[in-house]
């Protein structure tokens, strides 16, 4: 028997409960949750007011509706993106976007949209000093982790400069990605700069990464720095709630305290 | 006359029509909106049609709720936070939450909220590796620009460390803020690091940084190390959609390209 206080409304109160049952295991990560009809007759409460209290639950992203399994219980833990180490990951031959997720013991994979000349978004040609109607290739690619679309990545890179680089036209670029074939091509990346901005995602995000309308996603501009010029421009969409971004730096200047 | 197309729907057709008059003028930075009432007359549609198009423009950020003075146009800029500048900047007397303002000739202003012993959130205690039940100095504080609030930000210093440094108690603690106090004292920061993550507000970050419920806020846990020991840990809670969080980096690694 299940007491619920009066005090609170009720649905945030089964919300409270199916976090609480999530807590202690009993609907395991990953498993799917009993229908809406038998929470609402265990729980006493009507079938909308089980609704609303899950509503709750998948705009935090706790639980999640995934096509053909039902309603399921986040499985995906926080994944943290260490964006020195995930670049310099390079040397070792590791792709940047699996750094983050083989650290969580996750088994990654990637799906290719597009690889081909295309016209950049304008705030892109801008970072990239294009002059009028310049064209890019652009790589365009969906992360997945244990199967769930966890980022979209769209890399741009003058076609003057990739249009000689056959491997950059492959899904698989090579040892080290694309970066290390910019720099056989004697473009080496000396220096990174991300911006990062919040919003909601756009209908198309919203499908690609299975996310409710309600959930936030991360917007990292990435802009990759060869000999001091622009190179590459890859645009990040994240899910939000997934992701814990890691930055740090040592401050030089500390040496010039009174 | 306003011509509305009939494919769109209704409210989201009108959300655009406010938008495009805040782009060319109609409706300035800053200014209020006609009523609701005054708009639903003027393009004929019903009042709760309009109310349904304000709450997205409200969602967004574009338009504003502020008390006493009804729904007004977005006044305040992207606000640009350069990470490495902004904690640079206290060696120039600077704090280092005015860089971002002073930058965009924004108005700062600063609220203490407290500033005194207190138990610090777990993962701040973890974070600074106390001892169980060992107290931090918190000092907690709303940062505005132009009158509107942008960020709380709670730093935490280990009591042991605060207790014999008396600026560290006053709302200004000198040329170079806490960090400069802690440098006078033997503890010269000397390294940072940043998580940042992003998630809805708390009822009562709502209230404080003026937002609905339905609009995300980046929360960034700051830890600043001197002699490779944490130091300080600051949990900045922010306004997400009026941020950009710009962070770079050289790359050292890039010599070990094939």
């Amino acid at each position: 028997m299940t007491t619920i206080e009066t005090s609170r409304s009720q649905y945030a109160q089964i919300a409270g409960l199916v976090r609480r049952r999530i807590a202690d295991g009993t609907y395991p990560a990953g498993a799917a949750l009993p229908s809406e009809d038998r929470l609402a007759d265990e729980l006493g409460v009507s079938r909308p007011t089980v609704n609303k209290a899950l509503v709750i639950l998948r705009n935090t992203g706790e639980i999640k509706v995934r096509r053909g399994a039902g309603t399921v219980v986040r499985s995906l833990p926080t994944i943290f993106r260490d964006a020195k180490k995930r670049y310099a990951a390079r040397n070792q031959g590791t792709g940047a976007g699996e750094v983050e997720v083989s650290r969580h013991a996750l088994k990654s994979s990637t799906t290719y949209r597009e690889i081909g000349q295309a016209t950049p978004p304008p705030a892109v040609a801008e970072i990239l000093g294009l002059a009028e109607g310049e064209l890019t290739l652009l790589r365009s690619r969906i992360l997945y982790a244990d199967g769930e679309p966890i980022q979209i990545a769209d890399s741009y890179i003058p076609w003057r400069v990739a249009e000689g680089i056959a491997d950059l036209f492959k899904e698989n670029a090579g040892r080290g990605g694309s970066y290390g074939r910019l720099a056989d091509a004697g473009h080496p990346v000396t220096r990174f700069a991300e911006d990062v901005t919040v919003r909601m995602p756009t209908d198309d995000e919203q499908r690609t990464l299975e996310l409710e309308p309600t959930q936030p996603v991360f917007e990292i501009c990435h802009v990759a720095y060869s000999h001091d010029h622009p190179i590459e421009v890859c645009m990040h969409v994240m899910t939000g709630h997934l992701w814990k971004l890691h930055y740090e730096w040592d401050d030089p200047t500390h040496e010039q305290d009174a």
